[in-house]
């Protein structure tokens, strides 16, 4: 969430900054501005969408100038207006700065410097860096970075322009993404590369609190204690057309359409002749059979990609697993032992509650194997092994592609470790890898469910509320098909365990209220029937997803939605599906924005 | 949920049999029915609350006969309705049954019967025993209940009388309750001691299948080959009055009342000295410091008790602890292992998922601990430990004393096993303990609130969406705030943990929601003041629960209710203080009928 974008070179900056920014709008679109120094520093700044901001630029004729600094908000202090968006300017107006991420003790500073005389403007705490840098000033710029470092706790990436300066700038991260793009014509700052990556392939990628100072003929890296640090070059091969709509009304339905692709891309790479060979996973057969315990750590989807984990692993490989919430994780000083791994999920690999949990498991000395979409990202890079989904980039908020790769790995995991400690046998782990090879082509046939969908969504489009209910891992699922109808659709739904809704939850069904209810798993069917009658005893209207041939929940469900057979420990792959579908079309008949929610961002790196 | 009673002997049934439903109707309220035997078999039943039948009973001019069986109904299979309530007839008339439970097999069953010509009218899984039990009556009521026995599948507690035996009629459970009540002037069937206990205070509590032959005489218990079995007589010696509301409106404002005795009776014969004595536990020192891991399974209020437990155990004891819910627990194949420990929570003892849940963990062979308020209930007696919850009598459907002692049962396992284990020093325990001795006091002073949450209640009363948000212990008892919501107001409230609201669910917040955020974790507390910005910039309206001292909150925050300081462990005891009463409040101001939610019953004894 929040994008900062930052040039300096040969070409005018307010141009750059703003395309730049249109490529990260999915981190945050609440306002977004720029601040361009040519004869002096000028910011410009509107609350909305980026054409906003364009808008203005254009209206102005313009902003000239070869130096600047860009953001894309997301609001967490203050509500979004022209006042708090990006940059933040000292009251003097010498400093400007873009800021991502959260400042714990901006509160206690900012009584500080009121003491000191300083009149703040706006409510966020990025003000409080502008005015802070401004305060502890002494002509250097990197000094004065040091010594602001030195006083704020919290998260950021940091960019910041002084109006004395006008031929460098300075720019600095921890644990929020930033990183540095290097190039003839000249030099970037961005938060993800996609910003710049029509300018230039190579990159500089930052750790915690390296100083970067920024000019129009190189780029300096410097520790704290002013030391200059080597880097080497990371270069990209990217196809920049990857993260284009092509055809499509929004980047969610073609995600949605790419999964049989991705799906593929990231299960064959691991089969050898029926065979799974995870072989980037730095593992010992030795190694996985002495596992103790498995903590899953993640976030939103990724979160529940963990829970279907945690089925498949307890089930086939027989280790205990938790699933923790990222945020709840590293907080709560976790029992960590000597033989545990920690399973760190993470589509963008910069998650910023993920990132903090990892480094707590680590901190305990405990091994990390992380699953991220993100090939160089922060997760991956401070993991000690890393399995990459193949999902290609994800631009839509809500995940699609993202959470079924993570999906397949969790089964691919589960299989491989069953098979290495005697859980699976050969034979029964080829049936298995067989039905697993099978998903991405079943798949393409839930996707002949599109028009039925379409109709069925535009049939409740108008919910207020609507529950979704299963039992094993179809209750898992259902949880990720809740956030998909939440997050796009604004409707307030809820996932529970089906068995769980007679004790409390069921007083809120009314006549009509929507349930869905998944029943693919053979063995919990007969109970999930019994759970449809007692909603359906209270008026519940029911959309009921099966296993092709078990037609008597037919009778009691008022739609039923079939998937085709598979094995119960593969059901959750095809299940979210024609959940995605009704998901995206309920947003579509109610005029939601699919790819950029309100209030949501792409890649959360505040916490 | 569904209450049954069951009479022969020298008064007239009728008046007993509505008398004792009346002290079931918290099990079930959508319905009620009895049938009597005098001349012949009467069937009167009357769709809506116990008072109906009642009016028609009496606008018949009562109902004659010496012997009869009575049921109150909360919905599994069919809408509540005249033609779906118990009693259930067979076609001719002959067989009539009341029934509490689920037959799973039904469909199958009643397709057999159809082809030997019988007529359903109901929808309901009970007419098919009542069908089924006269195609295979053979003169002998014994041999046909055996037979009818060997062919259903699923829960019951069954009474059936027969219009050819007017001097007897039989019953049996299986994994739902019933007992029987004994006396000079006649005997009893009943799902639960209040309904009867008017009359006696005799009864022989019942095993799954035992077949119990009803005369006006005498009762006979045989096994399933038709063998007498003897049973002790069990003598209860319990005050009637404590089940009356006493001049509160409602049962939940009298038991929340109530809280600070229940808990002091739960606390304090557990403390000597200062000293933690869990006698009733039969576990050695070196048991405790022999246990590996420990599952706790419950469901609904129970279950978010064993969250708490969770975090304070972890904490203060470092053994891992896993919860899971009942439903799911008992289906999932978990890994048990010889050192876990299983705690089962159940207010009644008789919640079929987590009676099932233990059963499944006994199979396995590992040690159960139960936490239970009800003495001699089934999950009580299938224990191989247990620690009672001495909150007397719960009638409120909606648990508040149940909860409430069932998290100081929590707190004192925890400080028992982390003082066993050596990670609580004598002197922090002394600390907490004396800490959680402070917890009735407090409450008391809470209850101070009790006009501020009534006024804050009734501004919020058309709330469509309220989401409680927390950290750490925080969250824990957010789950049981948004759940004491949801089921008496029927507001659909969720709970989240507040790092993870940004994930998705921030995107239903809007203009004026409403936000509970829960605030009580020191360590956790700036965390949480971020949330709250949050959520206040895409314009929610915040009720913030604090401790006293923690001002800064009323910054950011619309409301603020302070508790009392306290051990962060301890707030989950004060947190759930206020929102019992705003939830009391909230459903007062709806016109709700708090102590009888729509569509719930206490004590779920279907799965």
């Amino acid at each position: 969430m929040c994008g900062i974008v930052g040039y300096i070179g040969k070409a005018q900056a307010a141009p750059i900054l703003i395309k730049g920014l249109s490529k990260l709008e999915y981190r945050g679109y609440d306002s977004a501005g720029i601040a361009v120094f040519g004869d002096q520093v000028q910011v410009v700044k509107a609350k909305g969408r980026l054409a906003e901001l364009d808008e203005k630029v254009k209206n102005m004729g313009g902003v000239k100038g070869c130096m600047g600094i860009g953001h894309t908000r997301w609001a967490t202090h203050g509500a979004p207006s022209d006042k708090n968006a990006h940059p933040h300017t000292s009251m003097n107006g010498r400093i400007s700065v873009v800021h991502n991420g959260i400042i714990e003790n901006y509160i206690q500073l900012k009584s500080e410097l009121e003491k000191q005389g300083y009149v703040f403007v706006s409510e966020t705490d990025t003000e409080v860096i502008a005015q802070l840098f401004d305060s502890l000033y002494n002509g250097d710029l990197v000094d004065t970075l040091i010594r602001v470092i030195g006083k704020v706790r919290g998260s950021y990436a940091l960019g910041i322009v002084c109006s004395e300066k006008p031929d460098e700038f300075v720019a600095v991260r921890k644990d929020s993404p930033l990183l540095v793009g290097i190039s003839e014509d000249g030099n970037y700052i961005a938060s993800d590369i996609p910003a710049v990556l029509e300018y230039t392939k190579d990159y500089y990628l930052l750790n915690d609190n390296e100083i970067v100072v920024m000019k129009k003929d190189g780029v300096t890296i410097l520790d704290l204690d002013k030391n200059e640090i080597k880097k080497d070059i990371y270069h990209v091969d990217w196809d920049i057309s990857a993260a284009e709509k092509g055809g499509y009304d929004y980047f969610m339905m073609k995600e949605i359409m790419e999964q049989p692709k991705a799906l593929k891309a990231t299960i064959s790479p691991r089969l050898d002749n029926g065979q799974i060979v995870l072989d980037q996973l730095k593992y010992t057969d030795e190694d996985i059979k002495n596992i103790n315990r498995i903590h899953i750590v993640a976030c939103g989807s990724a979160w529940h990609a963990g829970i279907v984990g945690k089925y498949v692993i307890e089930d086939l490989a027989r280790i205990p697993v938790e699933v923790d919430l990222a945020s709840e994780f590293r907080y709560r000083n976790p029992i960590l032992n000597k033989n545990d791994v920690c399973i760190i999920i993470s589509q963008s690999g910069e998650t910023a509650d993920t990132l903090a949990a990892l480094r707590e498991a680590k901190r305990q000395g405990i091994r990390i194997l992380s699953i991220v979409n993100v090939v160089g990202s922060s997760i991956a890079r401070d993991s000690d092994d890393v399995l990459y989904t193949w999902a290609g980039p994800e631009i839509a908020v809500a995940t699609t592609k993202g959470y079924s790769t993570q999906v397949a790995l969790m089964y691919l995991i589960a299989l491989k470790f069953g098979q290495v400690r005697g859980c699976v046998s050969a034979e029964e782990a080829a049936k298995l890898v067989a039905e697993l090879e099978s998903v991405p082509e079943k798949i393409e046939q839930l996707f002949a469910l599109d028009g039925k969908m379409k109709e069925l969504a535009e049939g409740h489009a108008n919910a207020k509320d609507v529950f979704i209910i299963g039992r094993g891992i179809d209750y898992a699922v259902a949880l990720e098909c809740s956030l998909k109808l939440k997050e796009i659709s604004y409707i307030h739904s809820e996932a529970y365990a089906a068995g769980e809704l007679k004790h409390g939850t069921i007083s809120l069904i009314e006549e009509g209220t929507l349930v869905v209810a998944i029943a693919t798993q053979d063995t919990l069917y007969e109970k999930l029937v019994s759970n449809v009658k007692e909603v359906k005893a209270r008026g519940a209207n029911v959309l009921a997803i099966a296993k092709e041939g078990n037609t008597e929940i037919a009778e009691v469900a008022d739609e039923v939605i079939y998937i085709p057979a598979i094995d119960d420990r593969f059901t959750a792959s095809l299940d979210v599906i024609p959940m995605q579908l009704f998901a995206y079309y309920v947003a579509v008949a109610r005029g939601c924005d699919v790819d950029k929610p309100r209030n949501l961002a792409k890649s959360v790196t505040v916490e």
